[in-house]
């Protein structure tokens, strides 16, 4: 077959191969697109005076429940306190 | 103004905070949704019976011009040789 | 020279070559075994009945100087008032 | 006792716990000093005229036996070939 490659008694579909490669490389050209906009967001945020930096920390912190989130506050405190960091 | 906070004379308009905050949780999810896609696709290409590490090889020296990956090629051949590294 | 390859008009000092792998070999393997013993030591940590995960960001806290994380609490207060986030 | 600190009905021991973080701090140190040794060996190499980049591929290849990245190569280029690329 045309498309079939053969080299120390393997075959390989080349159509079948490429079809999957360019189909990652789409989905990869998405992704870098959108990582451009969210630095395009924070690139705004920043010249409107946000500290894009605490920013950054309140999403990660609103992905946990709050009850997770104040327990987790409270076993930092606690070892702050008992470090001496105020 | 109702939706501004202030503490430690510092003012937050805290509709935008939550606007922006909101477009970069937007873009992140989609971004993620597009992350399981090409995971989707390694897995089908690992049915079908690709090798997916050398499929992830393949995409990566794609990115490169044909002059920058044989050149490339030639000085890693040049040092396995170097090392006895067949 | 017995210790120089030629290929494609370029000229390999072997003996160099090796000898620099080896160096960054036998450091990587050092750094290794550091890491191993940070592991231990987080578990031993966790074995004692510490949450690791707060030990983790007191040290992260602990590499900037107080006035510099105090400043960063403020804000990250300040936006969570804003936000609601208690 | 002097070195508890009790917050929320939890006791911390805090002698123990700054003896562990500082543990870990001591570790973080040495394996940051390695880190830069390794920086330092790779500039020399590059000082000398050795291609960074292919010696840190030859490091990655020399951590797998010879079967097993023979068997990686062969199927890389059974795809290259399946693909066009040279």
């Amino acid at each position: 077959m045309a498309d079939e490659i053969t080299e120390t008694s393997q075959t390989v579909a080349a159509g079948q191969l490429k079809a999957f490669i360019e189909r990652v490389e789409r989905l990869e050209e998405e992704k870098q697109t959108i990582s451009d906009d969210i630095k395009d967001v924070y690139a705004e945020m920043k010249g409107t005076g946000f500290d894009t930096k605490a920013v950054r920390t309140i999403i990660r912190l609103r992905k946990k429940d709050q009850a997770e989130r104040q327990e987790e506050e409270a076993i930092l405190d606690l070892y702050k306190a008992a470090l001496g960091m105020e």
